[in-house]
């Protein structure tokens, strides 16, 4: 389960993947390979610290460790780095249930804060999903210390799953 | 109201105000030293490329534009851009009606995201106060689009005010 | 605009539309049909206290008055009621901007309660669209005092709007 | 755990518990009482069918069947009867952890609705706590049908948690 290659990361847009390769795998397979390296992984998470750790059929865990880079003007992480990671996770969680050819996005997520990460604490961002059904998807989530084991936030999410036209 | 100055980045946690500094100016205070650039914004900012852009008792505006950095695998822009953004916007709202001596912390919100942001385009993320009393603060916000004046998403807050101990 | 026929509630199920009426008409007809007392009222309008006042174009508002019977052990104005008022009046909202043959249904509402409504009180509900496509409705709400102005909740909710099947 | 006593509803605002009784004990003890039929249950729950069915310290259940007079107008379950049980059992999850002479009071929830609950079918509506301080509590809850064993909601919820005055 734990990710043995480093995140692959694009240089620039002409390296993500276009609509037809995405069409051509179902979000399970996508979520692999981007765990495996063999695709690329998101550059926000780059940018915010964090990297795909597992991914499971309905369950995605994001790992990362917040730094001074991600905080607010009181010296703590800011809460958008605790809603960037549990969106990644709840969206990816019902991301490995989409079937090739469909697509889906996030229309809302939800956060509780319930208290602040430490900087320097690595944490693990869970997204498991409720229910994904033909037209939308739906998942909660939580943000938990590796080494504390601490509840740190909370979160659910709407995705709509969008099907592939009918063939003639 | 625009800002003239470019926004003050701290290069460490050293260079942000202490608790004690926070204290001695109210939220309103702190909120526009940071838009003169007198007072140190926040790092996040800088991370996720946008700034303080006004300040009024009750309401803030966050101005920045989405880059390749901030997307997710489909190469759009990923839903904690939009949620950090409203997080600042909303958050700082509720700031602007702090008082001197009390603190204040964000204990959820909940974003829409109603369409995508196209890489490139200049948003203003703007955050206004519902209601703020002595012991919690609700703000809602909205993304739009500079030009376009499009509706890009929406969201609302819930923070808890701090007052000081009572003096002996 | 003000509601002159009183709310006309079906006595059980069998009085209520069934889909193939609801699909010949448009959502701005069907509410329309509503306030005119038409068509039958919602029965948990009945059950709660409130009736739907006025309909516009992606605005819809609902009034009631909180009794003894809405309320929690603390004798305060339960929670539900808040957002069942505000459920009906964004969901409604999003329905007036639904064409004839299409169906919606909601996804998710939060909401936010800023004061409590003292027993008595004749409160609006206003619902308002913020985006309206073809597969998603967003809308938000707020509830206010008739006689005092005063805001005593906020909220919002994502819709999903299913187009008729194409026709062979 | 099963609830031998039927629920004691009061008849009216003078048949509620005081301040001072309700500052007199745990929140942990009124939710027994209430569950025992020693203190009055909460009037919306009789106006809206449902029953409080089980406490433990952080976790509540409530019991409850949807008909005909908690619909909408096109004849399913209105949104509004969800949140309310949610709002219910998230909340009260929180109250079996605040204690004696301390208050609380509930400051956003959000719902995600899975599917319908078709009329006539028995749910429980179960709360869970996810964090209790000294001046908020946070809880998610669900709703999920008692013979199919089908998750039909989700829900989270805030609340402040309101200390008595220290004592001079």
């Amino acid at each position: 389960m734990n990710q043995a290659t480093p995140p692959n990361f694009a240089k620039g847009p002409e390296e993500l993947l276009g609509p037809a390769d995405m069409a051509s795998m179902s979000g399970e397979e996508f979520m692999r390979g981007i765990r495996d390296g063999t695709l690329p992984a998101p550059p926000i998470s780059r940018t915010l610290g964090y990297h795909l750790h597992s991914v499971d059929k309905g369950r995605v865990v994001f790992r990362g460790t917040p730094t001074f880079d991600y905080t607010n003007p009181l010296g703590t992480v800011h809460g958008g780095w605790y809603g960037t990671l549990l969106d990644s996770a709840m969206a990816c969680a019902v991301q490995t249930m989409v079937p090739k050819g469909a697509a889906y996005t996030t229309l809302e997520y939800k956060i509780n804060i319930l208290r602040s990460i430490p900087l320097g604490t690595e944490v693990d961002c869970i997204g498991v999903i409720d229910h994904v059904g033909r037209s939308t998807g739906v998942a909660h989530g939580e943000i938990r210390g590796i080494e504390d084991g601490k509840l740190y936030a909370t979160g659910s999410t709407t995705c709509i799953v969008l099907q592939p036209p009918p063939q003639v």
